[in-house]
């Protein structure tokens, strides 16, 4: 077969199974899978749309070979319906034209259906499995739950923002902040943008920003990350935590329906099982959370064992993946937290509980500046560094609060990963800051 | 008036034009401008949706008086048509209900049609200062870009991704990095994601992010930041930078198309003359700019009073605010730039120029192995610290490109700020690393 002059524009590999029989075409893509027979060879072409097959003859491969796997080529072939092939075509008579030098064989073979590697090999080459299929999926299912997160609040009157990664003091937690050095003087990477959104709703009355946070906590687990992508919302004018709460329901809803719509393949690969979000996210106070999971009524937190015995509790009571716990104990939540007006020992304030993982944290924070005070002075803290977040307060703020997804976990639980490295991109620990 | 035992739900201020006069209206938001006259006294009250007029007699004055200016409030009122009122329609008969402290003065008059004040005060009291209907306007024209960028990428086939902001080897430019102290071991804030953009198109073909980059750059200018935002977009399986150029036109448009359906108030407060981006946006090759400006044709890059010159010959030759510039040197262009196939002098890059400012850079990058060892030794580096970026490239990589576009910019030359900083959230440079 000869290229005609003006060869046709190209095809995705999804889109051949619509190519009439017997015209021409142009893949381009990554050799996925190269498999020589006797008689013919099969060419697997990865795209951005999924796979297509390409059968060679013996007589139609050039003297000097065929590409190695992971090769991007370009492939002219004739469209020619097929029972075998993916979509129900395949290209026949096939001019392949190799777009880059023959590729080396990578590290893991990413033509297999399952990725045959240890965790510190696939982290160690990301940029290379992350070409598998199946990674590609679980971001893919990243990539939908933003979409879904900003068109929820794009559609409910919410204002993105984006708000200072570098801070002039170590403030919200005082510990397990990075250093950096900005211009000979100290600086610290945010751990959350909570200050700054926070004055925003003083502007926006409800804003949304999603970007990383940084946490230098000497973890080393299976659910934490030294930086991870945070998406936080918050907004004014609520009556208390639990008006967040419904927003938060309805962002995750929406989070769900944007992968069921965006990303239903990689949804069928994973073999995953999407939550239900019940119309009301169950909701159980602290005490009785204790209580529920035969702790001490003392406890100042929750173990992730009773996070997950209060998953089984939720699931047989409610039949949902969902369960906020409420009213946390105020002396374990950071000082801007709301205390619950009729009993100031608990807070208004929540964490939701998917699938036995805290997956957010939010609440009603306080609103008046002499609260704020009041706050500090009864932790022993200057309110000094707190300036001009606290003015911002005195300048007249409404009721507000908000809340915070850690995107990774959400998909982590979603994909029910292991270890969140395995879904985030590029992921930074304790040990690991390459590649 | 006594309220009912149910109030209505919210309404905003921008929907009053819609309330059945006579009917009892519930409105939430600032105190944006108290007027007392003899016989009444006028709240302006602001929220979220715009400004809405309650006129209160003065004997429906409380005893201890109005709440002043800023003070987050609570209406209920009568909706009564009025000529004078925004919207056609202002409260009467009011109750006016404190939702926090009386706000203190605020550094600057927010009622006032024009900000009073220069940029230190507006910069220090960002919190409140962002109030302002003018300077709110510019964010909204900010995060409506941002839709715009994204929902053009979103039908185009391209994946978002995030990427990490830590980075282990101060490699793009090798100077200029913000040194961070990660667990006592050397790292850097990214000063753009390029080599994790690039190793992507591998898997996904087709990306963008929006994210912090960080410049540790020692400017004290009008248009740079230390910490911006950057709107990041690579796609493979390119002929060459003109199919980035495509791209980026039409992520041009929509954003402009965004700006126009989202933020129509923001653009006319502003007085904002949107930029007409033509089907195909005018280029110019470097050589023939320099000749075009008269400078000397040994320059290597273009001065500011360059810029300048090429924008009213954009102007008057096309009718074009915008005009790219492609063919830099080589020289000028970091180590990953694709040359121009038949003179290697030049660079297959560009630089867009907007109202006579560089608004993006980009252009095609190189995608064999062989050819980023040998741009390394040519320009006397070791491949080493750029391990893993540059094995990705030996595992097969088709011909990409892409660009980068900074927000803060954009917004700066389309509302025209005099400086960047004016337009954004909290700016970070040199100097301010506070609020």
């Amino acid at each position: 077969m000869r290229p005609p002059h003006t060869p046709p524009t190209r095809t995705l590999a999804a889109d051949l199974a619509h190519a009439e029989a017997g015209t021409l075409v142009r893949l381009q893509g990554h050799v996925h899978r190269r498999r020589e027979l006797k008689a013919v060879t099969f060419l697997l072409i990865r795209d951005r749309s999924g796979l297509a097959q390409v059968v060679l003859r013996t007589e139609e491969i050039p003297p000097c070979g065929l590409p190695p796997e992971e090769t991007a080529v370009e492939v002219l072939g004739v469209a020619t319906p097929s029972r075998q092939a993916p979509a129900g075509c395949e290209l026949t008579e096939s001019v392949v034209t190799p777009l880059t030098e023959p590729a080396i064989t990578p590290p893991v073979e990413l033509w297999r259906p399952a990725l045959g590697a240890g965790l510190p090999t696939l982290l160690d080459h990301a940029g290379v499995t992350w070409r598998h299929p199946r990674q590609r999926a679980s971001w893919e299912i990243a990539a939908s739950s933003l979409r879904g997160f900003r068109r929820t609040l794009d559609a409910d009157g919410f204002t993105e923002v984006q708000t200072p990664k570098l801070v002039a003091s170590a403030t919200e937690s005082g510990a397990n902040v990075f250093p950096v050095d900005y211009f000979g003087r100290s600086a610290y990477l945010a751990q959350s943008p909570q200050f700054y959104k926070q004055q925003l709703v003083g502007v926006f009355e409800r804003v949304y920003e999603v970007g990383p946070v940084f946490r230098a906590e000497p973890h080393d687990t299976v659910r934490h990350l030294a930086e991870y992508v945070s998406l936080d919302v918050e907004l004014g004018f609520i009556h208390d935590h639990r008006d967040v709460l419904a927003v938060l329901r309805s962002v995750l809803a929406g989070m769900v329906d944007a992968v069921t719509e965006l990303a239903p393949g990689a949804l069928d690969l994973l073999g995953v099982r999407l939550p239900v979000i019940p119309e009301e996210i169950p909701v159980i106070h602290f005490a009785d959370a204790l209580a529920q999971v035969g702790a001490h009524p003392d406890e100042p937190d929750l173990a992730p064992e009773h996070e997950r015995a209060l998953r089984a509790w939720a699931w047989e009571t409610c039949g949902s993946d969902v369960l906020a716990v409420e009213g946390y104990p105020m002396a374990k939540r950071p000082f801007y937290t709301h205390p619950q007006p009729d009993d100031p020992r608990w807070s208004n304030s929540f964490d939701l509980i998917f699938r036995g993982v805290e997956l957010v944290t939010g609440g009603q924070r306080l609103h008046r500046h002499s609260d704020y005070l009041r706050a500090l002075e009864a932790r022993g803290e200057s309110p000094a560094p707190y300036d001009p977040y606290l003015r911002t307060f005195a300048h007249g703020m409404p009721p507000h609060g908000g809340f915070a997804i850690g995107l990774e976990r959400w998909v982590a639980r979603l994909v029910e990963a292991g270890n969140i490295r395995e879904v985030t991109l590029f992921p930074r620990d304790l040990h690991r800051l390459t590649p």
